[in-house]
């Protein structure tokens, strides 16, 4: 049997993949008591918005002042999403961590949601990185595949080209690579082969595992993934996102649920578990006409749940 | 990588330990239309219900109807929970084709529950054992031992208990053993080891695996006992069932989500699963004042899921 991650990242993406699927808008002040309060609970990477215009995403316009607060606390990785060169050079601008820059393996989805062929986003990052490197700057780059196992309108995406084209991100200057199952088409064995393959392509440049838990499969495809040896996985707090194309179905893997079975497994996460879930009740006192996802939050902790001894080092 | 089983077992225990745990009562016609339903969506292993007093579960009191129903379903094998010899007496009479008597390897739990240490089920196995061979019946005796992962009274449970208790059933003459996690307390690695253990100790007398979906887990935990050659996994449909320490909780793994799981992995079932989401609708209807859970119901099947070869075989 392989062995599990001694410890693993967990990155709070309900800030951006969360709210920019849901119909509430939070305020600025709201957002910042997210991300003190994540802090708070142990987290330590935070992607905090989109640098898109903002008419594209108005709820995700005020990311320049989110990057700014967020690096006022020691110790957070501060991520923004940026769809292209303009994106980066804001992100550059503000001083992010690490910007990711989306790539969908699907050409039908990739014409359709980022106007550009899977190459022309290659080429973008070659751009980007030259353009990082131009102004000296220590912003990372993240190329992130998505639709890695399937597509809502292309059906199949091969395995073949989700490698092709991260040996093409990592050969354009993409300092790290991720894959991300968008549309919630993943299972855990599809999950076990093509993380095992681009770990194996990527080595220590494969950065962070995605999963919408759209069919309930978030968390055994984390699991799957973790035996894989992928030590970073995305998660949203209430599992907020969402599938625009199934209304109601369920969201991004839920960050208190993966946090417990993190815990659960003997891995340290840094997170306060029970602090994340008082956050959690905020954040669903403002969103409180959205559905929200997660198990845990209902059952509790079992009585018999301790807390992991690196947790309380961040609290 | 373990190798995963070529096929799987899912076992529908929704008109038991899922009707046993909500306020609806359905009638006999339903659960008969409930059962002829699952049986032509291709399920094969149907709990129909349990040899309890009437006065303890009166949603359970049509049991044997249930049962004699069932037996005229061709290849269909019949399972009834018994809680002790008076029951097991039914359940040979009956001729149902397997009774399950429930074991809690959590002291506190059984006593509360069972009004019985676990030591006193083994010896009431040993009983049910010699019941049976005296009246020359074919009904198997499977010992299904619950909190196996801990338990909401007592706290932990050792896994030496586990494993104690499992020894003495077999000696005791259980044809099979089970392990189940009735108060949703498991995760994954514990899963991979315990079921590990119990496969190791057990070999092909080791029967099923019962998960509770209380913290979100299920599923992970499914597949964690699939990698320790698990074949056989209680469900039910939309998840039926729950937690009565936990009010609104999420019940047992969903039979249909756990059907996608598999076939998405590659591993045979029988089951049609857009068939079994049909019976989960109409169940869906039947108990409108519950809580239902599961998530494929909402989302749908992937645009690129293509069904397993043998799924028409029993269609």
């Amino acid at each position: 049997m392989p062995a599990f991650p001694s410890s693993v990242v967990i990155r709070e993406v309900g800030l951006r993949d969360g709210l920019q699927s849901i119909q509430s808008i939070l305020a600025t002040e709201q957002k910042i008591e997210w991300i003190a309060d994540a802090y708070a609970a142990g987290q330590r990477e935070i992607e905090v918005g989109s640098y898109v215009p903002a008419r594209l995403l108005p709820q995700l316009a005020d990311t320049a002042e989110l990057v700014a607060y967020a690096k006022t606390q020691p110790g957070l990785r501060v991520s923004v999403l940026v769809p292209n060169l303009k994106g980066a050079e804001r992100a550059i601008e503000s001083q992010a961590n690490l910007m990711l820059v989306p790539l969908s393996a699907s050409h039908a989805h990739s014409v359709a949601n980022l106007r550009k062929t899977p190459d022309e986003v290659i080429a973008e990052v070659a751009r980007i990185r030259a353009a990082r490197d131009a102004a000296g700057s220590k912003t990372l780059i993240e190329g992130g595949i998505g639709t890695a196992f399937g597509c809502t309108l292309q059906g199949a995406v091969e395995q073949t080209e989700v490698l092709r084209c991260m040996q093409k991100l990592l050969d354009a200057g993409a300092d790290y690579v991720s894959i991300a199952d968008t549309v919630g088409y993943a299972g855990p064995a599809a999950v076990r082969e093509l993380f095992g393959k681009a770990r194996a392509l990527a080595g220590e440049r494969f950065w962070c595992g995605h999963f919408h838990d759209t069919r309930g499969l978030a968390l055994a495809n984390v699991y799957a993934a973790l035996e894989a040896g992928v030590t970073r996985f995305d998660a949203t707090l209430a599992g907020i996102g969402g599938c625009p194309h199934a209304p109601g179905a369920s969201g991004n893997a839920a960050s208190e649920d993966l946090a417990f079975m993190l815990a659960d497994m003997g891995i340290a996460t840094g997170i306060d578990i029970a602090r994340l879930l008082r956050l959690r009740a905020k954040v669903a006192g403002w969103l409180s006409s959205e559905t929200l996802h997660g198990a845990l939050w209902r059952a509790g902790l079992p009585k018999t749940f301790a807390p992991a001894p690196t947790a309380t080092l961040n609290a």
